[in-house]
């Protein structure tokens, strides 16, 4: 698994909601995530959404990181819980689908592992969701975990 | 206003959705956009809403290219509404506001010239939003528009 891990980086866009829901509704890749995995639907009350998209990169531990900053996060937002789901839309470089999946379950084990409410939407599905995003200053942030440096561009719209 | 488009790429994450309101909070800049400008809030039904982050590049003519791309999407989609939403959360190399502005403002008037009903929202707040996305596999696509190249992902999970 952690070889898996091994060159590639994370992109994060979290957002801080009031409301998050999600139902996967048809597979979007030829060998989407098994449902049993992870969760077909969830509906959640402040929610920290972390839309994550894997691409290739240079770093080692890259879901560490990400949880560590993931938790700082967390600790100042306090969300009931934070829902890791897949996204492909923040990169055009994308992992292939089993890297980014093994990445994405090490990066949420590692936020559960800090104690934190963790729920993992499920990779290659096409979802319909409804994100109530709060607009307080902090509830629109975006990461980029890689072995270099930790960009975090704080909403600046 | 044309020279001020000069050398720039704008990157999009369009969202098909069924209800897209939303509503300006705050200042996030220095000098936001008047809210005379573009919408404080907006709601809307069978949405095509572009998230829209414009950063440092080689294109003259990207606001044309990207109202050319969200044509042909919408051609598709048959959205009631294309809504314009700044976003900087797209890259990490953004273009200083008053370049974003512009271009988002040419590519606002770009859709319209076509025959698409448009709002923008405005640049340079906090806003709070509730997004209900549609979930078909065409509703999220991402975009980047440039000179050399447009890539165009489709939604892969
Ligand atoms: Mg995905
Ligand atoms: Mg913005």
């Amino acid at each position: 698994m952690h070889q898996a891990l091994k060159g590639w980086v994370l992109r994060l866009l979290l957002i801080h909601a009031k409301r998050f829901s999600y139902k996967a509704r048809e597979p979007a890749v030829k060998e989407p995530e098994s449902l049993s995995e992870a969760s077909a639907t969830g509906d959640f009350e402040n929610a920290l959404v972390v839309f994550s998209t894997v691409e290739q990169g240079d770093d080692e531990s890259v879901a560490e990181r990400a949880a560590s900053e993931i938790y700082e996060t967390a600790s100042n937002l306090k969300p009931s819980t934070v829902v890791v789901y897949p996204y492909a839309h923040l990169s055009s470089e994308l992992a292939p689908p089993t890297v980014a999946m093994d990445v994405l379950r090490k990066f949420a084990d590692k936020l559960r592992e800090r104690g934190l409410r963790v729920e993992r939407a499920p990779f290659g599905w096409y979802k319909e969701f409804v994100l109530e995003c709060y607009g307080h200053p902090l509830s629109e942030l975006s990461k980029t975990i890689r072995k270099q440096e930790t960009g975090v561009v704080r909403r600046a719209v």
